[in-house]
Parts: C-alpha cells; sequence; structure tokens
C-alpha cells in the first residue's frame, strides 16, 4: 500500500493462497496478481516476507527469476538466511514493524513510519542496488540502517529474543512460587516484565530457532551475569551496581528517542566499486547515525561517483568525520 | 490518614527528623508528635515504616514500649525481621502499595485502596492481636492476606526481586550487542521488560539484600531454566514451550484479577487460644481465598469462641471446606 500510495510503484503480487491475493487486490494493495514466483517478470525490487523457514527457497527463486532486481526480505533473522542465497542482488533486510493483527486485511499504509528498517548489504553488493533499496525503504516512511547479519542477529538476540526467553520463565517461576495462591495486586511492574510471555506460539518458535545460534551465546552470557549477581547480593556493591543500571536505560533510551530534527546532505568522492555503499552505511550504523535517504550519481569516467547521505543536522560534523576517515573525501 | 479519617483513630506519630513530624501534622496525617518512640504511650497498634536495615531494632523497641499494642511494620521482606524480633505482639506486614514519590507530602488517603496487605501471624500470635490487626488494615481499605515469612520473601523474589534483577541485565546486555549504536525503535516490548531496571538505588539495594536468600534460591532456579531453554533451542519443542507460557500468563492474571464481588460471612467454632487464627488465616491464604475482614468473640467460657470470616461468595465453601477440614465447625 505504501509503495502504491507514497512512491506511485506498480506492485505485483503472489501468494500460495488465491484467496489472499484476492483481497490484496481489493484492498488496493497490489495492482497484479500472479500465479507463481517465476511469472513477476522484470522488476526493480522484490520482497519476500514468507516464513523464516520458507526464506531460502523463494529468496534462491527471486534472485533467479528476476537477476535484475534487488531482491530483500523481511525475516526477524538474517545470519542463517544471508549465509544461504550467494547471489550478489540479494541485500538482507528488516523493518523493526508490525502489528499484532496479520495478514493482508490489516494492512495499512502507514506501517512503516519512522521504523527502523535494517538492510545487511555485503562487500560484493553493488552500490547502486544498495542505494535503491534504502532509497525505496526510505520512501515507505522507514529509516533504513545497514548492519552486518552477525550484528543484526546478536542485537535481535539482546533487545528482543531474550527478553522473551526470560518474560516464559519468569512466568513459569512465579506459577511455581505461587502455588495455589493468587497472583496478588502488585501493580504493573510484574505484568509489564512479562508482557510478551508465550506471544504468538507459532512465530516466536520459528524466530527462536532461527536465532538459535546468538541467542544460546546471549543466554549463556546472562547466566554468567546472574552468577555475578549472586556474588553481588553478599557484597557492598548492590546501590553502585542499581545505580550503573539506570544510567544505562537512561543513556538506551535517551539515544533511542533522538534522531528526527532537519537533515543536512553530506556529498563524498567515492570509487564506483562494489562494497563502498556497504561499507559507507555500515560505519555510519554502527556509529549510531541514521542516513535518512541517500543518492548515487557516477561520473563521466565511470570510475568514481558521488554520494549523497542525508542525515541529521546534529550528526553531519561526525558523519563527516568518518566518511573522511574511510578515505573518501567528504562534506 | 486513612486511619484518621476512615477509622477516626488517633494517630500519634515520630519522626527522626522533626521538619517531616511538622509537615504531618499541618497536611493532617496524624494528630500528635512525639520527640521519641519511648513516648508513643498506651497505643493499639503501632506501625514501624522505617528502611530495612532500621526495622528489628526500631520493631524490638516498640514491642517493649507498648506490650498492649499489635506491633507491626510495612517492611518489603519478611524473614530476617520475624527472626529478629521474638516478642509476641509482633506480626509482620507488607502492604503491596506505593508510589514513585515518597515523604510524608505525597500521602494518600486510598493509597492502599484494594492493595494486597500481607501478614505474618506466627503460631505464637494471639487471635484479638491478628484480628484487630486484619481488621485495622482492612478498615484502611487494603485486603489483609496471611502468609508464612517464607512464602512471603520467595513470592516477592519471584514476582518482584528477580524482574527487578533481569530488567539491570538485560538493559547491561543490550548496551554491550549496543556498542556505540543506537538503540532501534523496538515498539514497546524492550522498553516495559526493563521499565524498572535501575529502580531507586538506596532503597532497592536494601531490598536485594534484605531478601538474599530467597533471591539468590530464584536466581539459581533461573539459572536451571536457562540451561533447559539452551536444550530447547535444539529440539522441536519451542512452539510447545511458547504456549505453555502464554497458558500461565493468562492464568496468573485471570487469577490476579478475579476477587471482588459481593461478600458473605462464614461463622466457625474455634478453640480460644494462641495460633488458630494464624492456622485459618494462612490455610486460606494458602488456597487463594481472600480474608476482607474478620471479627473473634470468645465464648462465655473463654476456653472456646467464634470466629467470623468474610469472604467473597465465589470462595464461601471452598473456605467452609478447608475450615472444617483444619477441625473447626463452620457454616
Amino acid at each position: 500500500m505504501a509503495a502504491r500510495r507514497r512512491l506511485g510503484a506498480h506492485v505485483v503480487g503472489w501468494n500460495r493462497s488465491p484467496a489472499a491475493l484476492e483481497s490484496a487486490l481489493e484492498l488496493g494493495a497490489i495492482d497484479e496478481a500472479v500465479a507463481s514466483v517465476a511469472d513477476l517478470g522484470d522488476v526493480d525490487i522484490a520482497i519476500a516476507s514468507v516464513s523464516v523457514d520458507a526464506l531460502p527457497a523463494i529468496v534462491g527463486e527471486l534472485c533467479e527469476v528476476a537477476p535484475r532486481a534487488v531482491v530483500t526480505d523481511v525475516g526477524s533473522t538474517k545470519q542463517a538466511l544471508v549465509n544461504a542465497v550467494a547471489a550478489q542482488n540479494f541485500i538482507g533486510g528488516h523493518p523493526l514493524a508490525g502489528a499484532e493483527a496479520t495478514g493482508v486485511g490489516h494492512a495499512r499504509e502507514d506501517l512503516f513510519d519512522a521504523a527502523t528498517w535494517y538492510l545487511t548489504p555485503r562487500s560484493q553488493t553493488p552500490g547502486v542496488m544498495y542505494e535503491r533499496l534504502a532509497h525505496f525503504v526510505a520512501g515507505l516512511g522507514a529509516v533504513p540502517t545497514a548492519i552486518t547479519p552477525t550484528d543484526h542477529d546478536r542485537l535481535m538476540a539482546a533487545i528482543s529474543h531474550l527478553p522473551h526467553v526470560v518474560a516464559n520463565l519468569l512466568v513459569a517461576q512465579a506459577t511455581e512460587a505461587l502455588g495455589g495462591e493468587t497472583l496478588p495486586a502488585t501493580g504493573p511492574s510484574f505484568r509489564d516484565a512479562t508482557r510478551v510471555a508465550g506471544s504468538n506460539p507459532a512465530l516466536w518458535a520459528q524466530i527462536y530457532a532461527a536465532n538459535r545460534v546468538a541467542l544460546d551465546t546471549e543466554i549463556g552470557d546472562l547466566i554468567r551475569r546472574l552468577g555475578e549477581v549472586r556474588e553481588l547480593l553478599h557484597g557492598a556493591d548492590l546501590a553502585a551496581w542499581q545505580d550503573a543500571a539506570a544510567r544505562q536505560r537512561r543513556a538506551l533510551l535517551d539515544v533511542g528517542l533522538a534522531g528526527g530534527g532537519p537533515l543536512r546532505e553530506i556529498r563524498a568522492s567515492v570509487p564506483n566499486k562494489p562494497g563502498v555503499v556497504a561499507q559507507l552505511a555500515l560505519a555510519l550504523g554502527r556509529a549510531g547515525i541514521n542516513i535518512t535517504d541517500m543518492s548515487l550519481a557516477p561520473e563521466a569516467d565511470n570510475r568514481t561517483g558521488v554520494i549523497a547521505l542525508w542525515v541529521g543536522a546534529g550528526d553531519a560534523e561526525r558523519a563527516i568525520g568518518l566518511v573522511g576517515g574511510l578515505g573518501y573525501p567528504a562534506a
């Protein structure tokens, strides 16, 4: 819907369910339905939105069927998929947006507004392909953010999958501690801490399994930290520990709430070769600088080009420094 | 304020800070201020509301100064305090109510409305003393609920202290996973799961330390459960596990939301000796039955008596069965 209405795109849809395709047409989410992936034709951007288990096969098929397209996906883990797909025209994606209700009947044009949309370009990713995809994502209303598949999966494990695991365990533990007793009226803290316990079992079983390597590492890390707390319980540093947590949460959320504000365009001269755009995007992403939009313009010699990046005005000087530090003159 | 306005009590206050006492008088929280605990006089109920560290000394002093009074406290852990105070007229207490803002300037008459107020009677607790305290607590608007100190501390560890510990660790772990990157706009789940991270460091350091035995047990239990999840990540039962968490959370919160409704009075004949009221209150508490109010009436022979208990109409038959099962005819 956002692609059609905001970008004027011609959207071709395929779904294994003919009824869902029919609804998509009726609701104006797509312009045209096709009976198989092979019928998609010569598209600019192909987006796979299926369960994590089914992604490698569909993404592989899309890369073959539409070699000129940037192929991307919206799955919640990236390392396994990126490893499984060698094709140069695939860039992994993960928009941090969604709603409780699923299915095209609940589609909304504004679903991605201001959402972080992770993209995982690789060193072999053509710059023009990354640019096309980032531009498209920004046009839907989201903030494209480059990240490596490994960093992505670790981050998701730490800020999403592990909190879900812990919520389940807190519920199990409270149930056991309560025995037959009622949960007392405790105020919102237990409810808040366990709000996501047991979310959509079929979906979450797949997410845990798809990210099992990173999640296992984060669980191991949490076990280590819990062991440290047991030591701390017998020491005198509990207030300092509690205080550090307060400062860390403030820092996390203050940073998370920043952004917005006026944009500034930065222009840099770069060699016209694969990997440069990914390198820039990843460097800025790692420094916490959102690239709100970008465009690439090759020079006449076709060996160099100018890349324009739009970042928050407050981040501009830092971004210029980082890009310059990579060896590309920027201003 | 609730004691004065709802029960017409004459409230005598002491505080180590003369300025706080002055404010309490001005705000109508107390009728009369005294310069030392020893000056409190012949009160019916004495309530210690000081930091967990300072409770044993103050409670001990109150039990000596006011031997005719029921002495109670409002501290968040009970086992250590109950062990430290041998006096028969002490009954531990813990209202699950509070607000972010502290100090008499933020006192509110309705703070305890519908809140669970745990009481820890012992076998040597005189029934009339438990009755007086439970009646008082109910008069403030709360729901008096008997529990053993051990069960109380385990429960608080599981539903409050452990979630606080975990929130701190999730914040630390996310900070490390993010490195210099910004926290992406993730929706409310990470915020919810870590809302209590770093709450009031001075207060929470004391709470953790006061409940270190039960908290250490719960942390050990969580470590064991996390180990089980690591195994589960390599198996096929993740959806069933997630589904069980959903059912457990629903059961916990449905139960927690129940209650209210019309009350019914149950009357039982009991021997007039210490420990009987505590036994009844604990048995009903363990079964998840709230005693909204109670009253004791000794028979002429002073060796037996009638106890009247008000419970939710839906719980009445179960309560009669439980009381009867303890050997006391009830109807």
